[in-house]
């Protein structure tokens, strides 16, 4: 296989940019930025996103069977870079960010994201260096209507800075 | 669950759009328009894809476990429209696009494609209206490459028209 082909027809998939949240089992607080996220169906509403091995996200994932993706808007570079390093939790804060527990899986919905949905997992597919997580939509929550399509209003990948083309 | 929530909080997902190619059993030829993809993993690479449950495509990925992803490019609305109705091969074309079998699955190459990957299947999810096809990708090509950053030269779901949400 031509790597340099690789690398380059993968990375001309789009990707937008969210901060993964989850419970521990010990009710500790994992939040990662992650941008592998696809819907994979309608009924029911299911999700998929790879998640690394090993990170305290997948971590706690794991444990609770739950999580919340939480959409960055336009702008929030800084809030996806913040989630880049391990979160830190101080109170209802989480690196910074004021959070509250999700009612259907108590993951962490933060209060800057522009929309969130919680999901259960339904299965972990434990292949390659990020496992993937399957979960159904069980909750969500719109905080900003966005302007136009909802689509054109999340953070995207490309928005990160010319040479960022992954956040795991 | 909050409907409208929902369906805005999942609108927000960003998606590029593909054409996905896959040769079936008999030999025949599947081709359909899909915008629920994602990479999973680095090593080995892995995406997933989410595609319609008794769609041509599926059928014909289920028969020969392999498939391709091929990339349109800015301005290639006009194939993205062509494939999302039912393939129509006539020698070397499909729905009137050359192509060519890849080397590794043998599944249709477009020639129009920006860049493909060809890809082996190594599960497949069934949950849902549409199931979760993972796949090593085994080979890649760029016919075109891009100038700047990858992710800003696919065609994008909101590029299809202001209405227009889903490929499947």
């Amino acid at each position: 296989m031509d790597d340099d082909a690789k690398k380059t027809a993968l990375r001309m998939i789009p990707y937008g940019i969210y901060v993964m949240t989850a419970k521990g089992g010990d009710g500790s607080v994992a939040a990662a930025t992650v941008n592998w996220v696809t819907q994979t169906s309608f009924k029911p509403p299911l999700v998929a996103i790879g998640v690394k091995v090993d990170s305290g996200a997948l971590n706690a994932v794991n444990e609770t069977r739950g999580f919340a993706i939480n959409m960055l808007g336009k702008g929030q570079q800084g809030q996806a870079f913040a989630f880049f390093k391990p979160a830190e939790v101080d109170g209802n804060t989480v690196s910074g960010e004021a959070f509250a527990p999700g009612a259907e899986t108590g993951s962490p919905i933060l209060e800057c994201a522009q929309a969130s949905v919680e999901c259960k997992v339904t299965e972990i597919v434990e292949q390659g260096d990020h496992h993937i997580v399957i979960g159904e939509v069980v909750s969500a929550n719109v905080a900003k209507e966005p302007e136009g399509r909802a689509d054109a209003a999340i953070l995207e990948m490309k928005e990160l800075g010319d040479n960022v083309f992954y956040g795991g």
